[in-house]
């Protein structure tokens, strides 16, 4: 119905303003008789018709990121890029209003702080405005329809400057986080695709620079078996999943092949293994990744070796011009031919057929304007994302807080007064700034505001006297501070995870005068949190990562109890001195007793944590059970292989179901919140070394008000249960079982898999002579070893 | 004279004039009467006079950088905070005007390019600019009379973010480029200190956040051997030899003790063996360097203890607040009492008084305006400073280059269009900015310009067509690039020292063009060149540093033999592998067989370096000749060491004359330069291993004409002969020397020491606790050797 409301509220005469706005006209002038035009028939058929009018040099110009179109057919220009990580964002494609219309969109929180609230539902909420507001902004010409989000690499090592871009360490809650995000955005009309996502970076991207191992350069060594239980599961998600629409390869190569040169994950692992084959499905290259398969990594002897290995692997969209500069030569000599240009421009322009780049008013979403940005509902969307994403990691019963009026509150910190901070990085224009020092406000209280130190521990110098005036004065003492794009970002990963010693004195000092005193640590990576949480006159602690527009108010009205916090971390919190144990390089997660390493992530990580993967404290207390009987009858504690996989009928045998557990949960306490149900698979089975357990199911239940219970579904299917081999293929396997439910297990329930292994899955094997060395730090050129062209063997 | 007309042009008008403008007022009001306004008397006098007025808390008060002054009595406010690297520089105490007078400052190139210059009287010139300027904006009330220069801490790793604050990595040439920078700031009135330089940071401060290893919290391991013959000479210089008003106790721990609170550091080593001794000499703590004494250095229990062994140490002003803060509490708690607080407080207002703070218009400099600020003197000089040190690294013959009305110049490159980039940190407003783009066109070259990629190897994306437009078109190609700010800076060290992947594909790719093709690399730390000195496509290599505001200028003059290079690389130039091999916390100079270790510096690297220490090329050719005989009777190659001590009236026996080698350089070729004689010292002598070789002198000539010849005298001294033994003692040996003359010796002269070792100098011994563990890296809180307070003993 909304489509047909479309239509009627646009007709000709607006029909004729889209044309205006950077739509192909296919009413009059050279396209209207191109079959590209005709909506009866399919995309790709479409898309050919019109590739088949280009010349060799117009196809070769359409190859980089800003497409220049095609002027005398009528085909106008294309920006590719645009973002939209946690809201319409700043990029090429994007263009923001001064003043008026469009001047904002709604900016959520950072991907960490929604991946705490391991809330699908809510995921894909936000995600379906973002994709309204880019419908909206696309409209009236001020963005494509082509978004380079999720970036959806694990955040595996919590120095990665782009950690908060990603929303956490765990492959299952990644996976079923973009699969749930990718939904929103691409919507769910059966004709059209709403806007399109990219899943990036492909894959085992998420080193920035960390001692000298940039990007752009680095090689990610990684074995078949951690590659696919690992790194690979979101890509999996959004490819055989979740139909995403497009893919982005990364700078890094992966076991010595850049990512964007390497056909066996273009294509045996992404296109074929995963049945990514749809025709209007596009990989672009990360922006001057095609280059960089040149320089720094080498991989080719010339410029145009690498943009025909790299077109050939399977990029069909390169970001830069590297591709329109360096294909002609390739052309010419002979690397690639008209086949391979119109395999990649045919993929680009099908998408954009499914999106409705042709037909006019047609389109669902064509009569939305700017009184679909930042609506109402959106605003709150984007408050309720950033209070469920808000965690609570310590609470001596100071929280919640009574703020009155006449309160006096010190608010103190380099985050006291954040605006753009709430943010992070791919951001937009929001349409409000609502940090802490605005909501603190807003709560009555007589605010003492005093901005303390940053957090790079740069000197505090004249800010001490306005602290400690603040804290003296106070009745309550709230310290909002941590670490900021200054210290992770993009290009940038952080050396340390140590609160610095400024910001230890100040919170230390301002504990000391033995007031209810909160500290809300802000920032993607965990710091080590230890002194605070062992210091008993700090009240409370929260984790606010990057909260977004509304941050501020997120924060006070979790303080004030006016909605209970149910966040939990998305990552582990290590102590300090993990940063000392194992490089950034080593992508290994098992421990390594030769190497030093502890492992890395919740599953691995074979020492005591500060805090836990998904801790997360509540008001009020909560009991769960697993209910004894069940429509699935997973009263059983023995289960065949071959029965469970007998009649399934999915296309890929871990998708076949396993059980539903029903759980109750309970709320003890008398404070109504919501309650993060996340269950836990361990238990000896599959190969060793054994995980000390894994994430196969969440739920988060609201609004569980005191006494009541609620009833959460952890959907097991047999891929939960299954283990990786050292071949990548997985596997379901004979042993025991054991399913916990929360952290500090609430429930528990045992059982056991009998029968032989029977592998699920049969992971496509790289080529043999793929490189495995153990040399993981790249310092420069020309010290490393010598240089070997690696060409696929088709070109 | 000078001062007579100040006098004259002031008068009692000019006097009433200067009131207004924050000095204290000596007519009237409440310090009238006070013996601190009696000119008669000596400075100390007149300081105790004033300080004995004080209450205690008024003391207290008074110990932080931003002094409030004693209203009651008259003292006005004071801020001891000024910064003056390479010109006035904005800083707590620097206040530009929007508009009109003062809104500008000579801007002069970094002291990384000064130091290239090997011109100590330029680097007098300079500095005796800059106070002019100073004392111009001090008599508006536009800055104090301190000022935070220079940071002489030898750059003994390139990674250092702050390198580029230095004149290089050799502690000879340091010396000598600090001691006239002294002279050249502080003045030569016999009276009046025209400002007070501050030579920071002492001591052993290089590493700004490396892996995690925070300036804050570095604990810097050296040995008392190469302590005093790498790390201490340009402080000894500053302290025993130039008679510099202030020092900065740095960040860092040496061996264990935070240096702000080591009194064996500030009292043993600074005021007593170096006897740097006048009431008026001061200590100021890096800005919060205090705080850090406490947290992250954990080297006391408490902040009153923090404040109190750091201000018995010797550190009389606090930079920050955390001296007012918590020396109230620590003289509460009878941790400190008056005598400490009086005997900083009168050494710093002695030091005001030094410099006519209290003596109105009888102070020389009275009469500077902005008249004499930027003037034509001053501008001309910074250009010069600029094409002194700029050094020609590579040359094909294509340079000099005949640049012509007509000639299509491309111009490409980040730094193509320099503004402030050129400026470096600690920078004021320059009167213009004279980039390569603006003196590109000034040459009359049709100028093709393109921006090129960044120097943190982001994504040139969108940058490729217009570089390669820009090549095709031009006749000539000059790529100005490398690093700046962005990549080296103050709280960020550099991750790698190699060109980026996009920066080596552009230059390559500029260079296939096969015309003339000029790389210009920027920025303080070395890049790897190998890749372009080996491409013979790349006719010649610039290195200019940060060139101040006319830095673009100073290299196209250069390119065009306007004027001919003769800049040396203060620093080696070292494989980009380098970072591998050494980490920056690892203080050691001498390789290491067992860390793997090549050693640092050209005095100890045994590898072989990609370009050598005082690297330089011409526009012609240079012979030296060292005169066979002259007045101090050098034709002698054997020398008794007791007689060479004889007759010596030096007040320090390594200031003792041994020679003065004159050189006779002979220009042999055609074009007119100036050349720097070099004198490193060689030869088996003293404790093993020994140095490659060691600078011990410099000269630099100027402007010799083709065919001419000009003299250049190297002073040696016995200091020059001696080594340090593991105990830190300086030492005269017998043995074989060898004194060469250039990097490639044009000549030698070698001879012997017969006699006895004599010590020239008996090092302090640090307190025989001191720690010196061999564990580097400190990772964060908590994990580290147990917590042990180590207060000093007189506390």
């Amino acid at each position: 119905m909304a489509r047909t409301l479309a239509v009627l509220a646009f007709g000709a005469q607006a029909w004729a303003q889209l044309e205006g706005r950077g739509f192909p006209d296919c009413s009059n002038g050279p396209l209207q008789n191109n079959d590209v035009c005709d909506q009866s028939l399919d995309p790709v058929t479409r898309a050919r018709a019109l590739i088949a009018e280009f010349t060799v040099a117009e196809k070769i110009n359409n190859t980089d990121s800003t497409s220049p179109g095609v002027p005398r057919l009528g085909l106008p220009a294309y920006t590719w890029w645009q973002e939209a990580l946690h809201g319409v964002a700043d990029s090429p494609g994007v263009n923001f209003s001064d003043t008026g219309d469009f001047r904002y969109a709604t900016s959520f929180p950072q991907p960490i702080l929604m991946g705490a609230a391991f809330d699908d539902a809510l995921i894909k909420d936000v995600a379906s405005v973002i994709s309204t507001e880019a419908r909206a902004f696309n409209n009236f010409d001020r963005a494509g329809l082509d978004f380079w989000t999720p970036n959806i690499n694990p955040f595996k090592d919590l120095r990665w400057g782009r950690g908060q871009e990603t929303p956490g360490e765990d492959p299952y809650h990644l996976s079923s986080y973009v699969h749930n995000l990718i939904q929103g955005l691409q919507g769910d009309d059966e004709k059209y695709r709403k806007v399109t996502a990219t899943c990036k970076h492909f894959v085992a991207y998420d080193i920035e620079d960390w001692n000298g191992n940039l990007r752009y350069q680095f090689d990610a060594h990684v074995g078949s078996q951690e590659l696919v239980e690992y790194y690979m599961p979101p890509f999996r998600s959004c490819a055989r999943d979740s139909n995403v629409g497009a893919f982005m390869c990364s700078y890094n190569s992966l076991n010595g092949v850049p990512t964007c040169a390497d056909p066996w994950l273009l294509q045996d692992v992404l296109r074929d293994h995963w049945h990514w084959s749809s025709p209007d499905y596009w990989v672009t290259s990360d922006c001057d990744a095609v280059q960089n398969v040149f320089l720094p990594h080498e991989y080719t002897a010339t410029r145009e070796e690498a943009v025909a290995v790299s077109l050939k692997a399977g990029t069909d969209i390169d970001c830069g011009q590297y591709y329109s500069q360096n294909l002609p030569g390739a052309y010419a000599q002979g690397l690639i031919d008209d086949a391979d240009l119109d395999r990649s421009l045919i993929r680009q322009y099908t998408s954009l057929v499914r999106m409705g780049y042709f037909d006019g008013t047609s389109v669902p979403w064509r009569n939305l304007t700017f009184d679909d940005v930042a609506t109402p509902y959106a605003v709150d969307l984007a408050y309720r994302a950033a209070v469920e994403g808000i965690t609570l990691l310590k609470n001596d019963g100071t929280l919640p807080l009574q703020i009155s009026n006449g309160t006096k509150l010190a608010l103190i910190g380099d985050w006291a007064n954040a605006t753009s901070q709430m943010l992070g990085n791919y951001a937009g224009i929001p349409p409000f700034f609502h940090g802490p020092l605005w909501a603190a406000n807003q709560t009555g209280a007589e605010v003492l505001y005093a901005r303390g130190p940053g957090g790079e521990g740069d000197p505090t110098t004249n800010n001490w006297r306005p602290v400690y005036n603040a804290a003296k004065e106070g009745d309550v003492i709230v310290f909002v501070g941590g670490i900021d794009n200054n210290v992770e970002s993009e290009g940038s990963d952080r050396v340390t995870m140590a609160w610095t010693g400024a910001q230890l004195d100040i919170i230390s000092s301002l504990a000391s005068y033995g007031k209810p005193m909160i500290v809300v640590q802000m920032g993607a990576g965990q710091l080590d949190d230890t002194a605070l949480l062992k210091n008993e006159n700090i009240s409370a602690i929260l984790w606010g990562g990057y909260p977004g527009q509304d941050g501020g108010r997120a924060i006070f009205d979790i303080i004030q109890g006016v909605v209970a916090p149910a966040g939990r971390l998305p990552t582990t919190q290590y102590p300090a001195k993990y940063i000392s144990q194992i490089p950034m390089t080593d992508m290994s997660l098992r421990p390594n007793a030769t190497s030093g390493s502890p492992g890395r992530t919740y599953m691995w990580y074979n020492e005591e944590p500060v805090l836990p993967f998904a801790h997360g404290l509540h008001y009020t207390n909560f009991t769960a059970q697993i209910k004894s009987e069940g429509p699935s009858g997973y009263s059983s504690n023995s289960y065949e292989i071959s029965s469970l996989l007998e009649g399934c009928s999915e296309p890929y045998l871990d998708r076949c179901p396993f059980q539903t557990f029903s759980v109750d949960v309970a709320n003890t306490g008398s404070v109504t919140s919501d309650y993060v149900t996340l269950g836990f698979l361990a238990g000896t089975h599959g190969p060793a070394p054994h995980p000390n357990k894994r994430l196969v199911a969440y739920e988060r239940l609201h609004n569980v008000t005191g006494g009541a219970t609620a009833t959460a579904a952890l959907n097991l299917t047999l891929g939960s249960l299954a283990r990786v081999d050292d071949q990548g293929n997985t596997v379901l396997n004979p042993g025991d079982y054991a399913l916990l439910v929360d952290i500090q297990p609430l429930t528990t329930v045992n059982f056991t898999l009998t029968g032989e292994a029977t592998t699920l899955d049969h992971w496509p094997q790289p080529p043999a002579e793929r490189v495995q060395t153990g040399d993981y730090f790249v310092g420069g050129y020309g010290s490393g070893a010598p240089y070997q062209l690696q060409v696929p063997t088709e070109v």
